[in-house]
Parts: C-alpha cells; structure tokens; sequence
C-alpha cells in the first residue's frame, strides 16, 4: 500500500526488475478513481467510461431504482447515452497533486506548547487553513492526510465529479453469486461490475488518461499492480490499542450489527418492496459482520497477538539501545496506554450516547451540528465541518435519494432501544432522549412527523440558520437537540482524555520508526491513493492448493452442487444463455496484492500499465490483514478481463459497450 | 462405526425414523468384502462383480502391469471373461458368521493369575486355539477380534476368495485427478473406483447378496449407511498413550516417511519404467505421510489435547463416585502410563533394530520367522504364526508378483543407512548387520545373491525348515539370521513392559466404560465389518460452505484453472469425449458417516440398501478422526454412482459393463 510519492522502485528493481517510470505512474494514477462513497475505479476509456464493482455500485443502483424498476435485481444497460440514467449522490475524485506539509503542522503545533488539548486544537486549526488555502488557489478538492501515524502530513488535491451516470450492471445476483458464504472467499465465480460515465458540463468528459484493456489477462505467477483507495488498516497500533479492539469495540461492535441486521432481516420480510429497500444495508452489514469476524478471530489468535508484541518489544529494545532516541521516544507507548485506560472507560457511553444507523435521523443530527459549527470560525469547528469539507457535505446532505420512512424508523427505533438497553433507563441521555415515554413511540412520531425527507426542508432548514433549529418543532430536529450535547460532551472527552494525547503519541512513535527502520515502508491505509505490487498466485488452502484462477465452469460446477438454490443460483438470462458461452473463459483470479476495503473497484494493470482484472473482494486469510499481512495465504480477489467482455457480448447484449471498452466506437 | 451385532437401533429410529431389518442388514453385510491388504468393496452383481477404489486395486494393478502393459497409467477394460486377469495374491472376505467368545478368553487369562506375561501367553493361547478350532469346524477363515480395548472378544468367520479378477479400471490420473494436494481434501473430482469379478472354481461366483445400483444417488440431507472395514482409531486411547504418539511415535514416523519418499522419487527419475515401478509405493506413502501429518497437527492441537485430558478427566472422576468401580479400576490408567514410559525408554531401538521398507527383505525375515515357530505348538507361537493365519499368509509369502531388485535395494539400504544414523555404528544391531561392512555393500550383495525373488525358492526354503535356514548361505537369509535375535527381543521386551500391562489395563479401563457409560456405543476401528450411519451434508469451509456434492463441470473448472498440468490434467481420452458427457453429472459427493482408512471401497447405501456411492477419502477435517469424531466437519468423500455410469458409458466404451451393474446381461 505505497504512496504515490514515495514507490517501492527498488523493491521491484530487485525483485521483478521492473522500474515504473514516471510517466507510468502519473498515467495509473490519474486513470484511477475515488468513489467518495466508499471504493475505488478507473478510467476505461477516452469518453469517461468508469469501470468499479458492482457492490460499490449497488448504493447508488438502490437509489436510482424503485417499486417499479428494481434495477439491482434485475441488472441495468444503456444502450444509448440518453439512456444512462445519473446518480443521486455520487462524488468521485481524481487524485492531480500532492504536497508534504508536514513541516507546517509541526510547527504549529510546537508553538502550541505541552498541553495535549491546545496542541490538538492548533493541528486542526492549521490543518483547516491549508486544505482553505489550497482549495481556493487551485480550485480542487484539497485534503490534507495524515500519514504514517502523523508523523507526515500532506495535502492531496483532487479533481472532482458529481455528474456520474449508469451505464451497466448485472443482475445482483451474477455479480454476488455466492451471497455472504462466499464473502471474503476463494474459490469465487462473480461478475462484480459495473460502469458509469463521468460527465462534465453534459457532456462525457474526454479522459486523457485512461486503462487500455487486456483480454488476455494475467498470466499465473506474473507481476500485477493495484492503484487504489485502501481504507484503513491498523498494522501499526500499539499493543495497547490492540487489546483495547479485542476485548471491547470488536466485541460490541459485532453484537451491534448482528442486532441490527436481524431487525432489517424482519422489515424484508414484510413484503417484495421492503426487501428490495433493505437489501443493500443488508448487503453492508453482512459485509462488515463478515469481515469485522475475521478480524476479531485474527485478534483473538494467540500466535498472532504474540508475533504483535514481540515486534513491539523488539522496537522498543532497539530504541533503548540510543539513549538519545530513548529520551526522545520511549514514553509514547505508556502515552497510550494511558488513553487508551481512558478509552475503555468512556467507551460504552461515547458509543450508545448517540444514535447511529437511521440514515435519515443522521441527516437531521448532522445538520444541526453543521448549523452550530458553521456559526464559528474555520479552525474551531468539529472535524467534517471546516470550510473545504463543506461542498461535499452539502452533496450528501441535500441529496435527492429516495428516503424509506418505515425502514428508518425500523433502524431509529432498534439504536434507541439498543441504548436504552445498554445504558439504563436511569441514564442522563436515555432520560433526555425519551422524557418518560416509550422508546418505539419516540420514535414513530418523529419519522411520522419529520419534514427532512424532503431535501428541500433540510436547505431551508440550513437557510434558517441556528434559530431556526432553536424553533423549529421538526421532530427529528427536537430529537437532535436532545441528543447533540451528549454527542459533543464525548467528542470532547475522546479529544482531551484520548485523541489529543494519542495523536502526539503517535506521531512520535512514527517518528520513531522511521529513525529506527528508516523510510521504505508505506503508511498504515487511509482511504488515500495506493500502489499495491504483487503476483497472480494460488495458495495452500485446507491441506490442498487454491488455484489461481477461476472458469465459468466452476460457476455452474457451484450452481449446479448446490441445486441452484439462492445464493448459488444463476440469473435466468444467463441460464438461457450459456450454451453460447466459452466455458472455459477465466472468470475470477487471485493475487498476492496487498488490499483492504476501500479498494473493491481497484484496476488490476500489468507492466504495460494494461487492465487485466477488477479487484473485488479478499480471501478469508487476507481479513487479518487489518493487523498483519502474510504473502503465504492473504490474497486479492479479481474478477478477470475476459469474463467482462464475455458476459457483456454473450449474456446481456451489450457487444456495444464491449466494443467501446476495447477501443472500438461507442 | 458399529458392529453388525449391535447396531444403532435406538439412534437410528429416534433420528430418522428407521429400523433396518436383520434380513437389511444381513444382506448389506454379506454384499460387504473385505480387500485382505487393507481396503473394502462390495459385490454389485449376481455374477460376482466387486466394487472398490483404484487406489485399492492399485497394487495389484501394478502387479498385473509391466513396461509393455502400464494398466495403472492407461487403465483396463475386459470386454469379454476372457479378457479379465487374476490378480497375483488378492484375498478378498465376506463376513459370514461372528460369536462372542469373552467368557472362554476371560476365563483362561484369570486361570493364569496376576503375572502380566503368563496371562498374555495364555490369551495368546485361547485365541490361537479358538480361531483353529472355528476354522477346522466350518472351514471359514477365522479370526479372534478384541473389541472395546479388549474388554469384549469375537470370533469372525469369512468366506474367502482368492480368484479375483481385475474387469475394468479408468487411468489412475482420472481416478486419482488433483493428485497428492487433493488427496484427503475436498470439494473433489475423482473416479476413484475399479471393477473385479470373483471366480471360485474357474467360475463367475454366483453372489446371491449384491448391491443394486441407483443411478440417482442420495439427496442432500439424506440418510446413507457405509458398510466396511475401518482399520484403526485410537478415541478409546489414555492421555499417557496419546502423549507417547505425539511427542515420538508421530515425529519419527513422519521423518521415516519423507526420508523414504525422498529415495523413490530420486529412484523414479532414473527413468519411466523405474517410476512406473515406483508409482504404487509413492502414492502409499504420501497419502501415509498426509494421513499422518494431518492426525499430528490434531495431536499438537492444544484445545483437542485439552479436550483428550479433560473427557479422561471426566471419566475418572465418574469411577471415583463408586468406591466398587473405583477399586477395580481406577489403577488402570497409571498402569497404562508406568508402561508407557518403558514404551517410550525402548521405542527407537525397536522400530530401528529392524529393516522395514523393502518388500522382498520383508518377505525374507518373515520366512526365516515362519520356519522357526512352524516348529513350535500353537499357542506358544508369536502373533501372525499361527494356525489359522498360515493359509493367508503363505499366499502373500509366496505370491508371484514380479520383484524389482533395484527397487528393493534402493529401500533396504535406506533403512539400514537409517538405522545406522538413528542407532549409531556401535549398536549391537548394527554390528551385527553390517559385520564391518558399509551399509550400500551389504544391501547390494543381498539383492545381487539372492534367489528369494522366485517364489520357488521361497517354498524351497520353507520346505527345508529350520535346518535349511541354518545353511542357507542367500545373503537375504543370512541377513534375516542376523536381524531376528534383535526384533525377537524387541517384541519379547515389549510383550513383558508394554503389551502385556497395557492388554490387561485397557481391558479394565474397557469394563469401566461399559460400567459407566453403557453398551450404546462402537469400539475403537479394527480392520473388521463396521456400520456407520450419516447423511450427505455440506460443511462450514474455509470461511463458506462446502456444496454436498460436485459435477463433472467442477473437474474441468479445476482442470483448466490449473492449465491442465499434473496433477490436474485429464487423461487424452477424456478430454477427446468430453463434449459428449452431460457436465451436470454429480461427480462426487459428501457424507457425515464417520470412517477412516481401511473404509476405501466402502459402499454407501440408502434406506433400500441400494448403492449410491462409493467411499474413497476423508476430507483433511476428517483426519483428527482418528482421535476425535466432529459431525461439524468431519466428511466421507465419495464417487457419485451417477458419475460411474456415466464414464464406463461414454468416455470408456464399457457399456456392456454398465449394463451388467444396473442389472441387464453382462
């Protein structure tokens, strides 16, 4: 997971010898996309075709869909430009430039003298003043990251589209054939795309830099690349910080989900529609339990937990060994290990003294607290409401998407009583919350009355500024008065008891390391652009070997086992088309890059820089990589070149698209 | 793993609703064979067809193969009688008759007193006496079993078949299709299976108990039976036994193995016939050493280790309740680990102060054992001497199989280069083998001088007896000569520290079972006609789910993701037919019967007694079966009766032989 400024040139000199020249790494870089929702893409053509998955693009396919036309079910294809259908509230980002900007952090944050909470403060400030100051010089989106613990800070500019339409996806069902039991496995026989096109003023923007397509693929044991947006890891946590995930957030967070999905379970029970509404938080939620499953296993590992302090105790040795790095450096983890002692005991408050999971009881919390913040200057706000943050906060904040009253009411209802649950009646957010009544009728009046499904309400309510929130009897607004103070309360505990001195831990230990184990490594992931290196490769899996790749034959081979039965049933069309088909087509393929959510939607590119596949998904080995990443067995899941360009002439009818994608004409 | 005389009514009724019949299970016991070196099969036809694995059929393959004729690379089909070939010393049995035989054992070991070695000889002695009695009086070959550690003992009596003859095998590389990785794995892709017909008199035996065949198969979730020959378990053994096996007898097995595996595969690359001579040994010993790692890992596994102790434990602290039960028995278990501390003080010198490895030398000591007891009674005879063993083993001592010299030289003289490492140049052994002489010098002149590879002289020196021995200047009797006196006394020594204690302890620990937890269960596996019951299922698997069954699709999937190399490559003639096959055809399947091996060429049959499978593998859950049975996970792997009909029919051209198993003429 490189950054683009600093790439593993000499590794793979070393090991490939294959030097990327400069121009080789702006033209992936600029070819690869941000999906601002939560994934990665790339350019595939010199008309803005956008290639990613189709679970990346399953929100937005949910939200251009309805009763009538259910188009994650059922698949989506344009066959013209008029008939590409834009999404509601999609942002994607193309990453142009980036800058250290470490040096004035730092400084900052030295003039801010000892105290942890006034240093934390004067890092935001200034953090706040660089991505206004580059946002309005350049025009660009300008984030400033922080990298390798804080020990770096940069800020990355980006090119921004908001106008991004539909162009194709598969039925659902072909591209997560295998549902959750093949989540996050391998062997897997998915068609996990789909592709949009990026407009610009009406108009398809003219992609310079965009991936040529290869239909061969992949040869097995060749040398592959992956440009994408990982999004994070905690390969470099401390112990303590480490037991602190174990015994507690892994463990409430997997109860928390398991709670939630049995209730979204219920609601699409209730009939076709409600099903349809509830199955891509759904398909999240069963993603996030699966994976967060894993990582929880892979925390309770006893080997694992061991080899995470002996690398600990052997750093810390080594920098006892200088006194004067010693001086400098050795207190850190005791640091944290204190906050973290912090952590555990506020905890369960700063968790269930809020109400998470109704997207739209979200909307209403945050933009009262956009209201509030707005109201100060930049370097004071809360995090997410400084001036550059604003425009793409709007976009989600007043975006049109379809909201579904009875499911968020479902979700609102199930957080409150969750709390109630965890908290105590007697609890001070509990008692402002509910006031004497009800959990369940607190909250079906205030989805019954709430006027913020309609995006129109929530801009007025922004125009009407804080009296307006002071005034107003939205209900959901009530609701987030209530609530915002025990918000803030444990925002500010969290950066006084824990963020503010973790922080200039951290950046410490980061420090540290490099002065130890000097700068070639790459920092743990933060949903920044990342070059990943690695090797098509099968691997030892229960006592025989995993192939490298997939067929279509395998496909039916799964199907056909588990007498096509859901998860394991194919499409009707493609049952009805795969006489046509070239079985022996490879379907998906795994290597040996480095990946973690956030990438889904990656291009895979060989040495020409060629797309050869689609990263979709990890192997179940590879979800312990949040901690620790092994060659041996963590690998990369891909849907292959080939299968794409089968599917799309021979199943669905779209030799059009197929056509354009290889360089023909639209 | 039940015996047919006490079969799971109680579990079966309450579980399925289903009571087998006597008539049931007397028919699916009397279509049950036994393959004497070390597998099962059944009879599927009134004319003497008998269904087993290739891998059982192997040896023999190999045996009626030579550099003209590669029947295990090529495979065999006799379209007519005349064309099917005899095996050169294939025994196969059929169950026909069993009786407890306790009381007369129990009684003759009381009458000896407490001496451990007297009481030893004198259940030697019963047993002998017993089985010669049993087969003077029926003619039938019998067998004294010890059953539940020895606290229960039968009599069982088999028909006997040595006119076997192969009909049909496919190429090994299609029966054993993903080779050593795939092996004991699962999902699979194998037809695994071979075809013999029974002669007696020069005629087609008439077996009025066969199996039919039922091209449907079993559903998912169905209940099936497996009826066949298990070969061991060790569930029943102490944590003072389990220990002895982890810490030495598993490492040093183990390091044998892949020593011994190193010199075949260095001896195959001499060239094709060499590996072809090679092949059948090679493949025992992988599967062994996969076999063997898998139970060790299960051995190293702490929480199974735990569960080991905790349920002896438990069992313990059962008999303590009683002070009756407690004074017979409890002493048992520190009997048993006093003799395992001699067991582990004497293990080395036993297992290396002998020559194992070379079949031929194997043959020569074992003559050179047989004249010398020959001239003593019965009963004072060392085990596999007497009586009643004397006609099968004399059919294996002078078999006519053909003997590759170089082949045994390369494996003798491993072993005794093994031997002088692990034992050191001043062992007596050791000084008294090599007389001086380099290890390589002695194996070559004994595989140079000696005549032994003839079955003739093998009778030869039989018949000259113990004054033949004595002369014989072969240099394979002469090395016999010098290797008995140190194998006697390992066993003499054993007999008095080990077997003997352990025998009389296990046979209280056995009665203390029943005492406590009743009669409702099976021994521990003895190569004997067992019942298991289960149900084709699925499992949990590497982060999904394993699908119940697997098509033709899937071994064209695994064959093309693999680029069709070995061991994934398919044989020229399937691949020329395979456009004619209906790739939906269930391959393989899986089964919660508990088996292990000994069990390959088991039939698996539904609630008419019709064959639906045929049980080749475990899976790699599977293998900690030896120790433990988990229905979670641990799976028979099976070839699919649909799958059989299909490959004889079109890739094979044997319909005829198709015809015969589902019931038209041969």
């Amino acid at each position: 997971m490189w950054t683009f400024d600093n790439p593993p040139l000499a590794q793979l000199r070393d090991r490939y010898g294959f030097v990327p020249s400069t121009a080789w790494l702006d033209h992936l870089r600029l070819s690869s996309v941000r999906f601002n929702d939560g994934g990665s893409g790339s350019f595939i053509s010199p008309d803005g075709l956008v290639l990613t998955n189709h679970h990346v693009a399953l929100d937005q396919l949910e939200k251009v869909s309805n009763e009538q036309r259910n188009y994650v079910r059922d698949g989506f294809y344009a066959r013209t430009r008029q008939d590409e259908v834009k999404s509601t509230d999609l942002e994607l980002n193309v990453l142009v430039s980036y800058e250290n900007v470490t040096a004035r952090v730092e400084m900052a944050v030295a003039r801010a003298g000892n105290d942890a909470q006034r240093a934390l403060d004067a890092r935001k400030r200034t953090i706040a003043a660089i991505e206004k100051e580059s946002q309005d010089a350049t025009g660009w989106r300008s984030d400033v990251v922080s990298l390798y613990q804080g020990s770096e800070y940069w800020v990355y500019r980006y090119k921004k589209y908001t106008d991004v339409r539909l162009v194709f996806a598969p039925e659902q069902q072909m591209a997560f054939f295998g549902g959750d039991p093949d989540n996050f496995t391998y062997p897997r026989y998915d068609l996990d795309f789909a592709v949009f096109r990026v407009y610009e003023n009406g108009q398809p923007v003219k992609s310079r830099d965009y991936l040529k397509w290869n239909l061969q693929g992949a040869a097995d044991h060749e040398l592959v690349f992956v440009s994408g947006h990982p999004g994070s890891t905690d390969r470099l946590d401390t112990v303590a910080q480490l037991e602190t995930e174990r015994d507690l957030v892994y463990p409430v967070s997997i109860d928390v989900i398991k709670r939630r999905l049995g209730v979204l379970r219920a609601f699409g029970a209730r009939g076709a529609e409600q099903q349809r509404q509830a199955t891509g938080i759904i398909f999240g939620l069963e993603n996030a339990l699966k994976a967060m499953s894993g990582e929880y296993d892979g925390l309770r590992d006893t080997k694992l937990f061991a080899k995470k302090q002996a690398d600990e105790q052997a750093f810390r040795e080594k920098l006892s060994a200088s006194a004067d790095l010693a001086g400098k450096y050795a207190s850190a983890w005791d640091a944290i290990a204190g906050a973290e002692r912090e952590r555990r005991a506020t905890y369960l408050a700063a968790r269930f003294q809020a109400l998470r999971g109704s997207n739209l009881a979200g909307i209403a919390f945050t933009l009262v607290q956009y209201i509030a913040e707005k109201q100060k200057p930049d370097g004071e706000r809360l995090n997410g409401f400084h001036d550059a943050e604003l425009q793409p906060l709007e976009f989600s904040l007043f975006s049109p998407a379809p909201v579904y009253l009875p499911l968020e009411e479902v979700l609102l209802a199930d957080a409150l009583q969750e709390s109630v649950e965890r908290l105590g009646a007697s609890d001070p957010f509990i008692v402002a919350t509910l006031q004497g009544r009800p959990a369940a009728d607190v909250v079906r009046d205030a989805m019954t009355g709430t006027k913020l499904a309609d995006p129109s309400a929530r801009k007025a309510l922004v125009a009407s500024g804080w009296p307006g929130v002071v005034a107003s009897t939205d209900p959901l607004v009530v609701l987030a008065r209530a609530t915002d103070p025990f918000v803030r309360r444990s925002l500010s505990i969290g950066d006084q008891k824990v963020a503010g001195i973790e922080t200039a831990a951290q950046e410490r230990i980061g420090r540290a390391r490099f002065a130890v184990y000097g700068h070639e490594t790459y920092p743990d992931a933060t949903f920044t652009l990342r070059l990943s290196f690695g090797t098509v490769k099968g691997y030892p899996m229960n006592g025989t070997q995993a192939p490298p790749k997939t067929t279509i034959y395998g496909l039916l081979d799964r199907a056909t086992s588990f007498g096509n039965t859901p998860p394991f049933s194919l499409p009707a069309r493609f049952n009805e088309r795969r006489a046509a088909l070239d079985l022996a087509t490879p379907l998906n393929f795994v290597t040996t890059n480095d990946i973690i959510g956030g990438n889904s939607g990656s291009p895979i590119v060989n040495r020409q820089g060629e797309l050869v596949g689609l990263v979709f998904d990890g192997n179940i080995e590879s979800l312990v990589g949040r901690f620790v990443y092994s060659e041996e067995t963590n690998r990369t899941v891909a849907v292959h070149s080939a299968a794409i360009i089968e599917a799309l002439r021979k199943v669905y009818d779209a030799g059009p698209l197929a056509d354009e994608i290889l360089g023909g004409k639209p």
